[in-house]
């Protein structure tokens, strides 16, 4: 699973990860969290818009582990059960470093509440793909949805909150993500070579 | 609060007992659960719509409960704080009864959710309002929602969990509501009056 700041380069990863994965025989297939099911779209169409303003972080918490629970349930857990490769982009790290961290709802929180409604919690192995702020701002030139709007005391907060999650957890790699996209990418295979 | 099965009259008894409460001299307001706030509106509408019929027990327990905590946060804490009595269309009881119970969830973790996300999770008094079935499909005689329409077998399980809910509670009561709207309102305003 991919995971990160906004502008770290997720998705074009998780395209490059699965056409790799399935150079080398594995079926592969990718996921966006939130979104990828008829319900979890119209989720995250809540979750984005900019006229939400008003949005508190726990209704943020709740609405992305409802789209998250529809996902693995309507998706993950089929693809799995056929021996797919799941490539997710975003997952619970997403909403631990968000919310949890950076909304100061409290990861532990956010963890509870996954406990107790996702049958899976944690992905085999989750990489977190690391960008300072400034990279980060340079890659989001574009309209900006209502997350990627909070500001860079929120998303520097986030950024910590991925980094704290992922000290001395051995289901977790940090990748320096602010070089090329194939250098990038080149240490992503790597990574899964040696753990997977 | 005023809570129980899909058609036990709680929208009508929920008027009455506004409209009495201000007659009192109480100030006092009313909102439905899930809803009431633009947030709370449009996640209600992805939880009633029959093309939902893929939606899982744990999306509908998040997704009822993320509409509630923006409902608490922008209409019924303001209204609390300005000395207003707020009369609620549903609660945290209706997801214990309904995904905790009937949908197997558990109602346990239904509750530990809410103590995650929800700044004040009981209201002072809940009153459940109890009909059979019978007398309940009638009086939903009109296009039901994804709710409405999961059959026999599921209401009558989440009228049975209503009843266990307020189980030596002294923070809920029961009123047979099956008869008409005028003497479920007085028996209404009587628990009241002994219990605030």
């Amino acid at each position: 699973m991919l995971d990160g700041p906004d502008g770290c380069g997720k998705s074009s990863q998780a395209r490059l990860l699965i056409d790799w994965l399935q150079g080398q025989g594995v079926p592969s297939v990718g996921f966006r969290d939130p979104g990828a099911t008829v319900i979890g779209e119209k989720i995250r169409e809540i979750l984005l818009s900019p006229a939400h303003e008003a949005m508190t972080t726990p209704a943020e918490v709740l609405l992305y582990m409802a789209a998250r629970v529809q996902l693995w349930a309507e998706k993950i857990k089929p693809a799995l059960r056929e021996g797919q490769c799941v490539v997710l982009d975003r997952w619970l790290s997403s909403t631990c470093a968000y919310q949890g961290y950076a909304g100061a709802f409290g990861m532990k929180k956010v963890i509870e509440i996954a406990q107790d409604s996702l049958e899976r919690v944690w992905p085999d192995l989750t990489i977190i793909l690391d960008v300072d702020l400034q990279t980060a701002a340079q890659r989001l030139k574009r309209e900006l949805d209502r997350m990627e709007q909070k500001g860079d005391g929120y998303h520097s907060r986030v950024r910590e909150g991925f980094l704290k999650l992922a000290e001395g957890r051995p289901d977790f790699a940090v990748v320096d993500a602010t070089g090329s996209v194939e250098a990038t990418h080149r240490e992503i295979v790597t990574i899964l070579q040696r753990r997977l």
